[in-house]
């Protein structure tokens, strides 16, 4: 597939081919290109922890609720923002940083991330499969205690990588006109907004998702269900707590 | 250049060919195609907003402190969270989501610096050169004034874009060993952070940093100059406030 033909028809890949493991060099080496992805001021606020052996992804997994793209995973990377590291060499020469802030932590969780998708795009194109693990910030101090995190450095996104055993259907993505914006900020009326869901509440997974969870729409699956505001502020709360501990105040 | 050249031998690119326009068609179709990189739950909250009249660059250009990449730049890209459009629809269908906070907001500025890596990845291996505008942090309020952005949207990263009209050296990245760990973190010894360094802190330009700021080392440059505590933690209330203001609640 070339790299026009992949961008067009990337998805994520859950399960793995368990016959074939993923060479630890092969990580190494594509981790190094996705390094020179950009990032701010060229500090490197980052680390990345890779879990190849079975006992070691074996013991991150109930920390992502032992989801099948972990427990069958090859090997499990988790993308830290890392301030140890930088934060230490100032010390060292002298000198007091100042990142432990929403500033700091901002920065450092976009630089770790587009490291994370710089390495997902080189593995894919590498006929790896890969899926980010969303409960790693649902989880990050039982994540940060089976790592060996030091302070001031914190999981942000967590990925799974194999070799592809499922060939998934590519996923919806809202229309174009939805997330884009030319000049200044388009703001939809009503009926452009149902128009941009339209096929997404369509879909037959989606009319499932409704009729299993007794909701009336998809919004409510979304709002109540999947990503619900007591659960998302009881998790911020622990974020908050954890960040503040290993050292970052927002 | 092969993809596999490309990753590795990638950089930013600060200086655009003045008499060549970067096509707004063309900005589209790499934009549909960088959707594809994941987002959580498929929510995509994040949008973009792409200016390419040289007035709504020149009206942007002033809250990134007129740097060169913008002042030339053939293209420049917005990238935002959104929580605005989601949050519509789960209104529209009789519910209430909870996003606006901590976890929502991390979550969303994972996904926007995806969704701007893989632009970033797409447009260079185009033949594009890209440059991220770090300043979209530091002043998030005014460029979402300038660019009509209503509430639960904000600004994250800025992407600028052109046909490279230079050929810089590749920059150095730290070695290998002091961002990737196997198994567990390990922590380095004092020594091991100072070699990680040296090359850094060899770098003519880096001496020449030193010197012009009047300092002893590299380490104090970061730490007092480019990055000093009291405009981080400045940046970091005003950032925060502008959150609130917009409906996010850290």
């Amino acid at each position: 597939m070339n790299s026009k033909e992949y961008f067009k028809n990337r998805r994520t890949i859950r399960k793995y081919d368990q016959e074939r493991s993923v060479d630890t060099n092969l990580i190494d080496n594509m981790l190094a290109d996705a390094a020179r992805a950009a990032n701010t001021g060229n500090m490197q606020t980052y680390s990345v922890i890779v879990s190849t052996a079975p006992e070691e992804i074996a013991a991150l997994a109930p920390s992502h609720f032992n989801q099948p793209a972990i427990t069958g995973a090859k090997a499990v990377l988790t993308f830290c923002l890392d301030f140890n590291r930088f934060n230490r060499w100032c010390r060292l020469n002298g000198t007091e940083p100042g990142l432990d802030n929403l500033q700091g932590f901002t920065w450092a969780v976009i630089d770790t991330s587009l490291f994370a998708q710089q390495f997902c795009t080189i593995a894919e194109m590498n006929g790896l499969g890969t899926c980010y693990l969303g409960t790693t910030t649902y989880n990050a101090e039982p994540i940060a205690r089976t790592l060996g995190l030091p302070a001031e450095v914190v999981p942000v996104v967590t990925v799974t990588v194999g070799y592809p055993a499922e060939e998934p259907e590519l996923q919806e993505r809202l229309p174009l006109e939805a997330i884009v914006h030319h000049g200044h900020y388009a703001n939809p009326s009503d009926e452009a907004i149902r128009e941009f869901y339209a096929e997404k509440e369509n879909l037959p997974s989606s009319k499932k998702f409704v009729e299993e969870n007794s909701k009336e729409n998809l919004a409510q699956v979304f709002a109540e269900v999947r990503y619900p505001r007591p659960a998302n502020e009881q998790f911020s709360r622990i974020y908050k707590e954890f960040l503040k501990n290993q050292g970052i105040a927002l």
